[in-house]
């Protein structure tokens, strides 16, 4: 860390600066400044002490130098993690993952036809909502364990892991006992309880970026998971709030490298949430992977105008299908797989 | 609601929007225009049926235009609410309410220091986090029930209500034997299932708006505890966050006029959390004061250089009776009134 | 400045960068750190250099430690300045300035009607727009010089200051002759030409924050005009953009404090365009003087039902006649004067 | 446009609001509802209207249905739009179109270099800044026309158009007298005069999107240039401002689909600015090729250290051959060419 303390500061102002340092079991090392004095803190980082510093008389600001995170960090651990998530399916390897299905579970038959609809499209994980995050208390919450219990059966049928969303420490066995990968959702993204329960867990977790998530808050959740013992992280870039108003959310392709660069996790993109626009969702999809994703989630629905959530955003089992023709091509050029991706008839 | 339908959208097309319409059971009222037709919804609003129309083809956009909350509205209820927190405090009344102590509960002694220390200068309700939400999980994080019993003791030693945070449904019972006041923090404005829980016990709650809480979203928070039978809520405006990286966060104080405008629920202002900066937190308190709050959320500390959290944002207990002072003018400037604040030695 | 080096770099790749360092006539402090080195640059700070090092190989990040503005920074003007603007008005003293009438100058008769309804509440300079920036190149205009012109007979006729916007190079003849003071709009507040062309001037300017305006990049822009030897600047906080869709901008009441603490100019809130709701005016206006601004600006219309722009956050004479009583009790509170308020009818 | 009105309105209100509407020559359909009713205007669509309906009482919200451009609009001019920016470079058709070139022209040999640089390496147009936008009044602001000269010398010694930033309406006919294509930047998409004046140009311009500007205003932007005649507009994509501080801005990639949906002009995607980092430009670009982007505009310096600005997002010529090897396997995975992409030597 590194304290910057303004020109009126005197030598006592700096001392009892020092002073305090100190008394962190830390080293100050001290320049002074024609202008500003600067005072290098040595010795183990610890993100309170920031606070602390600033409210120390004469000081202008304090940097900090080193990340707050550690475990999800590629300084680290430089190999990129591979999770594997059941049935074969590896996330972060050079298949790309596509996770497919209905924003919301809403009949054991809907769950059965929408797995068939996204496996024969080449998806490769069947998503979908059993306990739903909704604004409205009056709004649709889901059909709850019933739609675990159909997912997974669903999933078992076709050969695929299933993924939902875990919304509170009350649902975590059943969501445990169904799920093979356990989604956190951007509301919950600094649920510190959910978040140390789930880093309890060994089932592959996915966490997904905070509306407002700065990408530093968004490793530091996902190093509350890894300090509690759970190597199985996946990140999701889900889109985040902005002033645009054009689009339900504002798809962060800039997280993606970012967050490749920084650490060893995979991540996925979700442009079904990142634009909240069926018609935007292909392109943003293909920019993902060519951003360097790892897949994709996507919302899928057999008929999105009597969806009972998300339709707007959810596309046909055709669009979807188009959706991974296209997918595929850009795979291709940044050098990933996405294997059974139908061929169109007229193409055939 | 109101459907927009685009211009390329032929009779059958507005037939198929308009027999959708019918099927949820409400009466469309199709006016034909020259360039883009419109179609009337009449009947109970669903906020889920936005979604629904809009995945239908040729709608260009679904207007809402009745609000989407009851409970929480100043329509239903046109009366201001006063939430009676104990020991006398009315909250949303014409005496405002100073919520003021430490960031977190450091030890049973410090916590009775604080106590005495705001209640000198005029606080009336006593703050103190014994579970902490940090975006690291390296910080200090609360010193738990321990904390809790020390709060409700150095309350009722001094004779204030006591305000603590909730942060998982894990912990309500502890919480709710030991607070006068629970309070939903920002990160959980939109934890549903703890907002279903808090609503169906009997003790205030204060809700605050989350970092990126729309005005209508931290309404329909509210609404979910009010649903389930709760009307005991108190909402807290504590800044959002937005581009300027000059403070920790942006405090709306448009927010204050135009809540107390749509609901009859006390609105209070954390200008501690709504600034990040000491220096700040006077001329912010005054300001909410002026717009119209209730009262305050302050963080004190005796040695705010010593502080385990949030100290850069923390006033001494000197600086805080400063502030109460400017307060005290601003309220009754406004018609409001703010006793207990003590005179200075050089004043009397 | 301080440039962090990542862990990686080897001896040679610190020469380096300490070499590009000390070619630009600045010392370069190197302290090897077990995780990162820093580099403490000492001499002039040139706010240029910082992209320059932020590219040299191995560099993490470049950290400024002082301020990229002299001339408008209090440690270089401690004390407050103030601006005299005419007709006896000073911007910046204890008395408050209310700066009021129309969003656009209509008729002759319009603004005169419009300069005589203001004074009778208690405003001391008239505001009207000649030349208006709009949204749509369909929208209404202004009326020219021709508005300018009787601007300036209103504000003669009832001894009142004017002050108008001047949108380009092109039409700074005419705003200069007729008008006392100058405003650049917010869309203007990086028009760095025109900075440049107004800080040639004499007349005082008022120069309002962008709708994404960092404090710090607004004050730049304040200190382009007082570097081309104009030393009569104002500043203007009139909202900014955020993601909250319930206002049209979110007037941030923590820049108010923060620049008078930062800067020596004066500072004026703009409550109409900070939330462009009539209904909002009059709260954030009192909130903006108990934080400390030294006056308002405010669109007042003798019929915003009629008028031909910002009708919708125009108040009419009566309307701000009561803003004007409140805004004057706040004032007291803040030991402020706001004179010529009229007392209501009932209250006589 | 539909005004929504509230529940209290009496039929008195009612008539009012009909009237009003009448008046401005439009026709007004009114639905009485058992909440809220809800009045159709039928007419010319008028964007000043809105505010002064919404000035009118017991108007709730007024929503506009159609959209407030027309020229720019693909409703208007449904087939893609190609400009003919000459040298045989033709923007928004199969071929990509690449600008690249250093930020700021620093000398003629300079640019020379830069032009045989990135000519090599298969940029298509070649950019430079003569008149630098510059926060800070004491950073570098460009060499100004000789700057021009040196390059249009160098686009003509190497076969390319030359594209360079217009900053004033002062230096309109020595831009137009140099450049083949005018770039109006970020700062100024809503410097309404400038606008008019491009627009009476006959020369391509190049509009950028306002770090807040919303996608309606960037398109309104546009009208303006078009509405005066010229429709040879070229839109960029350059990043957005928001809360994140992990890069300098967000790259916008929804925003590239939905563009072109909405309007048959062509779009460049700019990762430069709309990362700040050069790490991030070339997964960046990808991104944008794959989501839709009929060309990018780039950063390159031969020796990015030494950039008089933005050094930090600059790529050396052979990082920016990468890039342009990346990008060109994308282009073909969306059917789009990229020719004169070099091979790399090991590759030949």
């Amino acid at each position: 860390m590194i304290i910057v303390v303004s020109p009126e500061a005197t030598p006592d102002d700096l001392d009892h600066i020092v002073a305090r340092v100190e008394q962190t079991g830390r080293q100050a090392h001290l320049s002074v400044g024609t202008e500003r004095s600067i005072i290098g803190v040595i010795g183990p980082d610890d993100p309170s002490l920031q606070d602390a510093f600033e409210a120390l008389p004469h000081v202008e600001s304090v940097h900090r130098v080193t990340k707050p995170y550690k475990l999800v960090s590629r300084d680290f651990h430089p190999a990129n993690t591979i999770v594997d998530v059941g049935h074969g399916v590896l996330v972060g390897d050079r298949e790309l993952v596509v996770m497919a299905g209905p924003c919301s579970i809403e009949t054991e038959e809907h769950i059965f036809d929408a797995a068939r609809g996204v496996k024969a499209e080449g998806a490769n994980v069947l998503r979908g909502g059993a306990f739903k995050p909704r604004s409205s208390p009056y709004a649709f919450r889901g059909i709850g364990v019933d739609g675990l219990r159909h997912l997974a059966a669903a999933g078992a049928e076709t050969g695929m892991p299933v993924i939902t969303e875990l919304m509170s420490v009350r649902d975590i066995d059943a969501v445990c006992r169904y799920a093979d990968i356990i989604q956190i959702g951007a509301r919950n993204m600094q649920n510190f309880i959910l978040l140390d329960e789930v880093g309890k867990m060994k089932k592959p977790v996915m966490l997904k970026r905070a509306l407002s998530g700065q990408i530093e808050e968004w490793l530091l959740a996902a190093e509350y998971i890894m300090a509690q013992g759970n190597p199985h992280v996946i990140l999701c870039e889900r889109g985040i709030r902005t002033f645009e108003t054009a689009y339900r959310n504002t798809f962060d392709v800039n997280a993606i490298p970012l967050v490749k660069e920084l650490s060893h996790l995979p991540v996925i993109g979700d442009p079904s949430h990142g634009t909240g626009k069926a018609g935007l969702v292909t392109p943003v999809a293909m920019a993902a992977v060519a951003a360097g994703a790892d897949g994709l989630m996507i919302e899928v629905h057999n008929d999105p105008e009597h969806a009972l959530s998300d339709g707007a955003q959810s596309l046909t089992y055709e669009r979807f299908g188009g959706m991974m023709r296209s997918v595929a091509a850009v795979a291709a050029a940044v050098e990933r797989t996405l294997t059974g991706v139908r061929t169109p008839v007229a193409a055939r």
